[in-house]
């Protein structure tokens, strides 16, 4: 019964399927990320350190991508949506689709973690709700420069940790190179994360997402925050946005550069299109029956199975 | 020898066989996660810190999972159970016989954590086994609300844990999405559990599992902590019970409503079923026969394929 | 030439070899879990903490395994081995030779960690070797209870300790149940060994195996700590020797009375054994072509999978 | 369009896309190494701890390997290249290209950990570049002994720790043991090199590496640290530069002497061949095809199976 209701709600438009997994991805990403800041900061790292954010933020990730990876191919991240546009390997239409509800993602979970550490923020704060200070929470939502951070070096550290980023995804995922096992992606893609934050996180909290930062910067403007989350660290709200963007595209340039176009052209291309195939576990039988029937009918083996290069992946 | 004798003790009905499996999973999650507790709290954070506890109940669920899940499908949490019945994909004849059985497992593991941490617990507290104060040690058995907590700031929060918890474990077993590798399911379970102990734990400790706190909070009520275990908090005790219940329903609900539903139906389908039974290695001969005669036979390949899909998996 | 060379060592005897990676394996075993406890007690925390000493042990346990296991299968434990025999599972006739070289393996990793950190000791204790005490460092070596713990306190939890060892190590290889998915069965173990120590370490160490915590123990009595070794913790030493052999076997016997002996027999046991198999890719082949020879020639597919049966696994 | 324009910069000398391989893996590998030790340093171990850079150097070397591997087979340490010459199982031809790359990818990774932590050493530093002394930032990009540290102490411990590391890797790698899943090799190369940080760690900084110490001291020397960084612990920077190699040759020959040789000869040697082709599921089809060709024309399918025996891997 509860079944057939659930079916009631089923929505055909494959982009707003799409969409409606990018939102749910990085919900999770950032409910669980800020999550694990909110926990460290009001508990005064007496139930968390600084590793369980890295921790929280990695593992966030990792589910965000479990939950969006089959439907929306889980880009979770405005400069890698945007990146994969300018390489050719995703469509311009449906760009703004995606990072809107990438957008609206973040700034929701923003709103369940605030909700979900009302009592504690309250607790910790005494109700004064600051950006910065001893008992500033607004870095629970999104980042903030150190003091010593030029807004240069802020530039070059958020362009060197998204391109970090981008270099570790495209290595995963290129089918030529050695790919992440299948199913395993997402611990893998949470494993770059970790390590970012661990060694790139002491500058300015490692943002390398726009919809990471802008969303629950958003939020916390409107939750009583005030003007000062946009104005703080001399305006840096806008280079987690729009640098990070440069970075993405930068990393994967290099990975192209480096090691992407170098991989000989012939043989290993059928191969690879072969291997994506069977990674797909989905489409194995497929596959098989294929071969299969070429067994029976006589056809030709080989010609059955080069005709899947023609398939669209 | 040894062999035959074990034999003897075969047990030959399934739902008994799935009790005890239940049973012995949800006694490996808390014998570990408990255990952890205790020798943060005894060894007075010298043997480990609040990421210890986080790792004590996720590689405890881990485990509890590997006990299981061959057997029963390994639920180790009623509130699972209850929303597997609800969603139509248990039995609600045996529900009863799961819970039972999971409250067994939990309240039999405190008692073997407390008789393994008797020696330490009786030098850390001198003897008075109290629920609050400094040496309290109530809280190595079940979870109590931090002091800034409301009732329905726990609410919340628990609704909130438990909704994350189901939206991970039905994205890692969703065939149509990204699912876990075979044999990996376990450890990515664990995974969620680690990040939701990293970032919902400060509140009130992440139960989110009836069982795994009513179990061990009675055993703490009869061995000697007596009914404080109950008034603590405003009388928390019903919330991790009772509220976890509608957590996840509410989590089941969010990811088919966002995710699930939404799958397309027509062919993948057919293949979801297909994928289903090849990861089961066990069943993956049959499969092949199944291909293999009909290759032999003339038979329809498609058609003995389709055939599987009638098959309860 | 190098590849000449080393083929003139070649050893011929199945025994021999399979003693040599038992030997080996739980050299690496002890060479990064007491390594890890000399870099903490020598840096005074500094630089590690009691998390990383969890990790070091149960690292050395998967790089252990990965050593030995496809020689020997790396029991590097005489109780694992001694639990085999009397399950019927391995040759009481090897056992003594087992048993040895994993002492061996231990006592010389020991010494190579005293090689490695010789001038960190010195430095640290003064050249004053002490079982006790602020500079104490015979704990680098091997387990010493904590002061509360009575005897019968230390009996007990040294019994727990390896018996929840044992239960996950044999849900983790039974093939019925969810096994772990093949290479990575050294990781799951490790990770079994990193679960005990966090909820099991403090009271007196988690040793769970004679010959990690005897091996060291008799280096550290030759090298300088003297006969307080043996003395110390009102003859601690015979505990973790005795007592884990009484556990791993309840272990086994729990896991087998409450999982394993009520795995269905009929149908699924055949396949178990194909799973095993397939399991085992070597003899993927193997198989498949058994299978295609049936549908070639006519045979019953059935007949010729279930001959695998009878096949020595 | 994009794709177009990258294609042009496609290099087709192979040796040359191998050295890009590794000089971009150990970029990688020094960028998250070094990096994870300049954010605990500039951030006195607020915003991470020894366990941090632990962890930084063992995922940037799981990352590093990611990128590499399928190009260059992901040496990414000269004393491994060295070591697979005197086996015979790398071209001494080559040797000096990778090496070269190895270097000029740790000194560029160098260069860019201090360009993103320009600002944090300058603030920490108050711009007073040292080796040694409260703020000293040295230590960021190359390894020193510590003070007790005697320099035969130092070549002891080098030797054992690049030792150790060339044991798991060779166990991980042999197909006739307990190889590392296909696709996870990276991760658990990583693993090792984690364990070895916890428990080798503590003496000099297991550098185990020529490239990651020699290339960003280099660095160090040029960019303002100064001849004190060769002079530094009595001309310490020899010792992770040569000692290095000598432990990875003794690795090597000890894994090979005690398993390696004495894996049996005959038949498993051609079920090594197989399960490797196997593990490339790039070439699973073949196998397959040629299985089925087998079966449809009535050939002898064991002799099509072991006609891949004669294929070089």
């Amino acid at each position: 019964m509860m079944d057939r209701l659930l079916r009631r709600c089923r929505i055909k438009s494959r982009l707003f399927r799409e969409c409606l997994a990018e939102f749910f991805g990085v919900y999770i990403l950032i409910l669980f990320g800020c999550g694990s800041v909110a926990q460290v900061t009001t508990s005064q790292n007496t139930k968390g350190e600084y590793l369980s954010i890295n921790l929280g933020f990695a593992l966030g990730t990792t589910f965000g991508i479990y939950v969006a990876k089959g439907v929306s191919g889980a880009h979770l991240n405005p400069a890698v949506s945007l990146t994969l546009c300018v390489l050719g390997r995703f469509s311009w239409t449906c760009l703004p689709f995606y990072v809107c509800s990438q957008l609206l993602g973040a700034f929701l979970a923003a709103a369940t973690v605030a909700l979900q550490y009302y009592d504690a923020i309250m607790d910790f704060t005494g109700g004064h709700l600051t950006v910065s200070g001893a008992t500033a929470t607004a870095g629970i939502f999104s980042t903030y420069p150190a003091d010593y951070l030029s807004l240069w070096g802020g530039v070059v550290d958020q362009i060197i940790g998204t391109a970090a980023l981008l270099v570790c995804v495209l290595a995963l995922g290129d089918p030529r190179n050695t790919p992440a096992p299948p199913g395993l992606e997402p611990v893998l893609v949470g494993a770059a994360v970790l390590v970012i934050g661990i060694s790139m996180g002491s500058n300015s909290g490692y943002a390398i997402n726009p919809a990471r930062d802008f969303g629950p910067r958003l939020f916390s403007y409107i939750a009583g925050w005030g003007d000062e989350v946009f104005r703080a660290g001399h305006g840096w709200w806008w280079v987690p946005v729009f640098v990070t963007c440069v970075g993405a595209f930068l990393g994967a340039l290099l990975y192209e550069l480096l090691i992407g176009v170098h991989h000989p052209d012939s043989e290993p291309e059928e191969a690879e299109d072969l291997t994506a195939v069977l990674q797909q576990t989905v489409e194995l039988d497929g596959l098989e029956m294929e071969l299969l029937e070429g067994a029976e009918t006589g056809d030709e083996v080989v010609g059955g199975a080069s005709a899947l290069t023609d398939r669209p992946l």
